[in-house]
């Protein structure tokens, strides 16, 4: 099978949407801008690789759905929706099709639940091993976008599910929290919002740094994830359960802020909305730039990064 | 020097423009869509990786050039004005800080003449070599997108620049022709436009099949490049330089066609426009579905593809 071929067997089945006016099959794809004045444009690219995202044990559906749904969640960060993604692969000479069909498969069907179009891409030629970088062109309200620079002191820190631990599974078949964001974003004031890929310190210091203040988090109210738990107990263990919720990465899921008047009606809200979905209040904003643990033997220093992908 | 240190780095002088609200640094970037009811959206993604679109002793200026350049040669056939820009580093481990800063030295260069703003990205570990995939966005007018598919019967196929040889330089070096395209888009109705990427022959083969026709090719009309000229002089030349000319990759020229009675205004313009740029006649648009290059021995059916990335 050649380039041609395979991209003529990949572009068959392709999501599209109501905003596609030309899809894949020409020098660049054409879509409706989003409607309405006060509607702002959000980019995001992201890239996966064998190896290093995935092996080449991983299902290749579980690849397709990672790809995507790392950008998808950066666009949930943002409180936005995520309208059309360009997909490029880097492929080894000797591919295989239908390990290729089943990327797609996975990609689609993400990209079919949030009514996402893929409307192109390109095949390069990447010798020694798979890479999916997918761009992701959403909107979101220009009032309620939310970034990672508006913590305020006194603020409540919260974050979605349980952490750590998502190198067992998650990291390869995490929902992006789309509705959860949206909804956020619609009914309240979200001060910041980031997704963890880093870790919940390293990401937190990004909320931190962004927003020119510090935070106290709550070692006991950190909410650890069943794999993260098990690691720790299995011989030979490198980092506590606590250690691997702050320091893990790839849980893809919410970090935000919210003055400490709404973090009751937050709570209440986000219960009746998303019963299956645990939310945490894990601490506070503090005006003092520094990041700080409390333990049951005291205060101590939260890691600066949780996770480097080159050190 | 560790990942966040070199996105500091790189992302502290890249361009903006006016449409930027929010720039590297956040989830996503957040930008303007572009003004009025009649505009929509371009979308493209390319990638270059090291050891299959340059070597790791090809200047880093250019590599970055080439990288943006090649998704800007896409807007430009379309007829489109890139607005904004994603980059997606995938680096070894032993990745030269320096070598990066040329790439983006280079890349930043060309967007800034086109009032590109470099928005963001991301860095990912890509083991065994450097790879630069780009996603672009860009606008158009509504009714003045030009596609693959609107050639017809009778239409003058035309040009731009020398073709073949452009592996001896000018595909580390070209200049996507954006002013040439938004120049005939404004003036001129041209009924199907590509860029030359996979060579004369190839890309031809995409518009006549998107849109349905055939075409005859004059041989001696075809304007070789001193490239491709001296390329097939040298001993042991595995083609001739008409040859190189029609199936050589990465021209990153136009092919457009025109109705014949636009034919003569659209030469005459040009030459005023565009002086330093030859624009060449080559051929017809056929109702027939075949494309024929007449040479002095007589017809001949032109190869189908002129390069294939994976055969």
């Amino acid at each position: 099978m050649n380039e041609f071929e395979l991209i003529a067997r990949l572009t068959s089945t392709l999501p599209r949407n109501a905003s596609v006016l030309v899809g894949p099959g020409d020098d660049c794809a054409v879509v409706e801008p989003p409607a309405g004045a006060d509607t702002v444009l959000l980019l995001k690219t992201d890239a996966v690789v064998s190896g290093v995202h995935f092996t080449p044990e991983t299902p290749p559906e579980q690849v397709g759905h990672k790809a995507l749904g790392r950008c998808l969640s950066d666009i949930a960060a943002m409180g936005g929706t995520p309208l059309h993604a360009l997909v490029t692969l880097g492929l080894p000479k000797d591919f295989d099709a239908d390990y290729l069909d089943g990327v797609y498969a996975g990609l689609n069907d993400l990209a079919r639940r949030y009514d996402v179009a893929i409307v192109g891409g390109e095949t390069v030629l990447n010798p020694d091993r798979l890479m999916l970088s997918v761009a992701v062109v959403g909107s979101a309200p220009r009032n309620r976008v939310i970034l990672r620079s508006g913590a305020r002191p006194g603020d409540a820190i919260f974050v979605s599910g349980r952490l750590g631990g998502s190198l067992e599974g998650h990291h390869l078949d995490f929902e992006p929290r789309l509705a959860e964001a949206q909804w956020l974003a619609r009914h309240f004031s979200v001060h910041a919002m980031i997704d963890l890929s880093d870790g919940l310190a390293g990401d937190l210091g990004h909320i931190l740094e962004g927003s020119g203040v510090g935070a106290e988090l709550l070692a006991h109210a950190i909410p650890i994830s069943r794999a993260a738990r098990r690691a720790a107990k299995a011989p030979g263990a490198k980092k506590t359960a606590l250690l691997a919720s702050l320091t893990d990465g790839e849980d893809f899921e919410l970090l935000f802020t919210v003055a400490s008047s709404d973090a009751v009606s937050v709570l209440d809200g986000w219960k009746q909305q998303f019963p299956g979905t645990p939310l945490t209040c894990i601490g506070k904003i503090t005006a003092e730039r520094q990041a700080i643990l409390r333990t049951r033997e005291g205060p101590r220093p939260l890691p600066k990064h949780g996770y480097l992908h080159f050190s």
